[in-house]
C-alpha cells in the first residue's frame, strides 16, 4: 500500500545478531549508495568492529542497553568522534573536532553502532546536497536531514538522526516514506550542535516506532536534553496501541499550497478515523482549534524571523571569518536578520508564546491534532529540497511531532503527520501505536 | 571609606581620548601585573590598533557606540578570535578557535577594544589559577572569574566580562572592590561559551555602573540574549538615582558561615536605610520573605546537583578523550553526576522552579532583595577562591543581581549584594545607582 520501508525494528529482533544486522546494512548501501548519496561519510572498520563488541556482550548477557549494537546514521550537523563533520560547508571542509556530541556519546555509551554521517544542507538552512529520494532518484529525499531520510528511506540503517528548526526532519521522513519525529524542544541534549537557535531539536528517522523511541530513551537517561530542559520521558518504548477518542485536524497554512493528491489521501483517511469512531474537531467545529489555526496563519513568518535573528552571531561571524564561502541562502538569512532591531526579535518571541498557549488551551479538548506531512509527495529535481510549510506549526509551537508513512501520493510516499502537546511523547506514542497498526 | 575601585567611567569620560585611556590601563597593567597575575594572555599591539581606530571614528564625528575605545578584558572561558582561550585547563593548552564568541563579536561590533584574556578556574568549576587580591596579594581575587575581578579591582581596566553559574561574578567583584553584575538567566547571549549550563550567564565586572549597563545594552543590541531568551533590556544607561520604598532582606543559608565583621557592616548598612525611610521586609515581618528564605535553604544542594548532572556529557567526553588531564575537583563533579539518574535531575529543576515562583510572589511587596556578596572579605591564601553562598540565591533564582562596593571587613572591600526580579534590569539600576549615590 504505502511505499514507506518498515523495518522490523533492531530492537528485539536485529538485537539477536548485531554482526549480521550491520552487515545488511552495508550490502544495501553497496548496492544504493551510488545514485542515492546518502553519505559524506562511512566508518565501516569502526562499526564493525563495535558491532562485534556489542555481539560479544549479548553473549556473555550483558548488553548495554535494547539498542546495544543499533547501526546508527548521523546527520553532519552532529559532531563525532571518529569521522569529520563538515556542517554541509564549503567552510569546513575536512573539519574534525575529535569529539562525540552529546547525543552521539550517549547513544555510544548505549552501545549504538555510528556507522556514518549524512548529507545535510548548508547548516541546516542554505544549499542542498547530492542526495537523492530513494523511492524516485529524479525527486529531492527533502532537508535538511536529506542523507538521514534518504538512508532510512532506502534501508541502509534502522535509526537516523536528524535536526529540525522548520521541518527538517519530518519533511524528509514524509518523503523518503520513514518515520520522522521530533520531541518537545529541548528533550533531547544538543551539545555542540552548530546552532543553538531556540526552535533546533534533534529528531530521529527511523522505520520503526520501537527503534526510534528506544533511541531518544537512551539519549535522554544518559545526557538528559538542553540544560534546563525537562528531558524526553516518553518511556523505554512506545505505548500499546490506544484508539484516540479526538483528535483535532489543523489545515495550517500548507493547506494552500498542498496538491490534490495530497488533500484526497488526507481526507480519506480522515474518512476512515470518522469510520472508526474518532471524533474529529476543526476549525468549523471548536473555537479552540479556529483561534489556533488563525495564530498558525503567522507561524512561518514568526519562523522566519526569529531564525534569522538568531544566526546574526553565529552565521555573521563566519561571514566575516571565511568571507566568499557560504551559500547564497545562507546570505540571505544573514541579510534578513541585519534587516531586524532586538526588539522586533523581542515581538516575535511573544508571538511565538501566544502560539504555544493557545495550544495548550487545547490540549484538554484532544488526544493530539493531524495534519499532513507535507504538501504532497517529493518534488522532482534536487535544486531545492521541498516546502516545509506543514512541520512549520510544530516546530513553532515547539511541540512533539511524528511523521507516520501511512498515505501515498503519485506512487510517493506521504507522512500523516500528528502533532502532540508538549512534554507529552508518552500520551502521543499511544495514539502513534494505534494509527500504524491501523495501517 | 570603602577600599573599592572606583573609575570615572569610560562612557562619557575616556571615550574623549581612547588611546591615552588605554595606555593608562597597559601602564597600570605593567606596574602590577607580574604580582596580581590577572592575565593569560595580552594584545597590546591590536588594542592600540583599535583605540586609534575608535580615536579616528570620534574624531569624524562617527563613533560606533557609547563604548567605541573601552578597552575591555575577557574571562578564558570565553572565546577570542586574536588570542588563544584554554578555559583554565591544561587539556586546552594553546587552543585557538579563531572565533569570537558572540558577546565578544558585539563588543568589537561596537567598537570596544579587546586588551586581554583573563585567569579563570577550570572550566569556571576546578582548581584555581595564580592570581592574587590586587587589594591584599596575600588573599584571593574569588573565583571562578578570578583575573577579571582582580583586573578590575587593580585599575588595569574599566570592565571585564565573566561567566557565572554559582558566585563566579558577584564574589570576585565582592572581593576585589568592583561593581558584579549578572542579568537574568539568558539575558546576554552565549553563544561558544565552554558550557551552557543552565545557571550558566555572561556577566560584568566593572569600576562604574553605567560602563556596566553601556556593556550590556551593546551586547543585547547585536547579538541579543540566548536564543529564545528576552536579551537584557536594561537600557543603554542606568535609570537615576531613586530611593526604594521597600528591600527585602535575605539571610539566606550563607548568614550562619558569614563572619563578625561581615554582618556588622552589612547591618550597619541596614540601620542607614532605615535611618533614610526605606522600609525593610524580613522573614520576621514577611510571610513571602520567609517563604523564600526557607526554600533558598536548599539552594546549594539544587545548584550543586544541576551543575553536576549538566556537565555529564561536556565533562565526561572530555574526561574519556583527555585522560588524567582535569583538575581534581573538576573530576569530582562527574564523580557526583554519576550517582545521579535524569529523574533526579528534573526532580531537581521541579525544586528550582518553585523557588523562582517564591521570587515572583514577593515582586509587588518590593523593590529587590539586600543579602551581603560574600561571607566577608577575600580569605587569605589562593588555593581556594572563597565561598560562593550568598551568591547562589540569585543564580539559582536566574534573576539579576549586583555586587556593589559599598561595604568593608577587615580593611578589605566587601559587596553589597542587590537581588531584582527576572528581567528587572532596569528598576534594578535605579535602586543601584541611588544605593551608590549614598556611598
Amino acid at each position: 500500500m504505502t511505499r514507506g520501508v518498515r523495518f522490523d525494528g533492531y530492537v528485539g529482533n536485529g538485537a539477536a545478531a548485531p554482526r549480521a544486522f550491520l552487515e545488511a546494512c552495508i550490502e544495501r548501501i553497496a548496492a544504493r549508495e551510488s545514485e542515492v548519496k546518502a553519505f559524506v561519510a562511512l566508518n565501516v572498520d569502526g562499526a564493525r568492529a563495535a558491532a562485534d563488541a556489542a555481539a560479544a556482550r549479548m553473549k556473555a548477557g550483558r548488553p548495554l542497553s535494547p539498542i546495544d549494537g543499533m547501526p546508527i546514521a548521523v546527520k553532519d550537523l552532529i559532531e563525532t568522534k571518529d569521522m569529520p563533520t563538515a556542517f554541509g560547508s564549503r567552510a569546513f571542509e575536512g573539519f574534525a573536532g575529535g569529539r562525540d556530541a552529546a547525543p552521539v556519546w550517549a547513544l555510544r555509551a548505549a552501545g549504538a553502532v555510528i556507522l556514518g554521517k549524512t548529507v545535510t544542507t548548508e547548516f541546516g538552512v542554505g544549499g542542498p546536497g547530492a542526495t537523492r529520494n530513494p523511492h524516485d532518484l529524479t525527486r529531492t529525499p527533502g532537508g535538511s536531514s536529506s542523507g538521514s531520510g534518504a538512508a532510512v528511506g532506502a534501508g541502509m540503517v534502522p535509526v537516523a538522526l536528524g535536526t529540525q528548526v522548520g521541518g527538517s526532519v519530518l519533511r524528509p521522513a514524509s518523503f523518503c516514506g520513514a518515520i520522522g519525529f521530533k520531541p518537545t524542544y529541548g528533550a533531547l541534549n544538543r551539545g555542540q550542535l552548530s546552532d543553538q537557535f531556540s526552535q533546533n531539536c534533534i529528531g530521529v528517522i527511523a522505520g520503526d516506532l520501537g527503534d526510534a523511541w528506544a533511541v531518544c530513551h537512551e539519549i535522554a537517561t544518559r545526557v538528559g536534553g538542553d540544560p534546563g530542559h525537562i528531558p524526553f520521558a516518553g518511556g523505554t518504548a512506545p505505548m500499546a496501541a490506544r484508539k484516540p477518542a479526538t483528535l483535532a485536524v489543523l489545515q495550517t497554512a500548507g493547506w494552500e499550497v498542498a496538491d490534490a493528491a495530497a488533500k484526497l489521501a488526507f481526507e480519506r483517511r480522515l474518512a476512515r478515523l470518522t469510520n472508526d469512531g474518532v471524533e474529529l474537531l476543526d476549525r468549523t467545529n471548536s473555537g479552540r482549534v479556529a483561534l489556533l489555526e488563525r495564530l498558525l496563519a503567522d507561524a512561518a513568518e514568526i519562523t522566519a524571523g526569529i531564525n534569522a535573528w538568531e544566526g546574526l552571531w553565529p552565521i555573521g561571524e563566519l561571514a566575516e571569518r571565511r568571507p566568499g564561502m557560504l551559500h547564497s541562502r545562507t546570505e540571505e538569512l544573514l541579510a534578513t536578520a541585519r534587516t531586524m532591531t532586538v526588539e522586533d526579535y523581542v515581538a516575535l518571541l511573544r508571538r511565538r508564546d501566544a502560539l504555544r498557549d493557545a495550544l495548550v488551551a487545547l490540549a484538554p479538548d484532544t488526544d493530539g491534532c493531524l495534519t499532513l506531512g507535507a504538501p504532497g509527495a517529493a518534488p522532482v529535481g534536487i535544486a531545492t529540497t521541498g516546502n516545509a510549510i506543514f512541520n512549520i506549526a510544530a516546530s513553532v509551537l515547539r511541540t512533539p511531532a511524528l511523521s507516520l508513512p501511512l498515505l501515498e501520493a503519485d506512487g510517493m510516499p506521504l507522512g500523516l503527520q500528528l502533532i502532540g502537546f508538549p512534554n507529552g511523547e508518552r500520551a502521543l506514542s499511544a495514539t502513534a501505536s494505534w494509527l500504524l497498526t491501523q495501517g
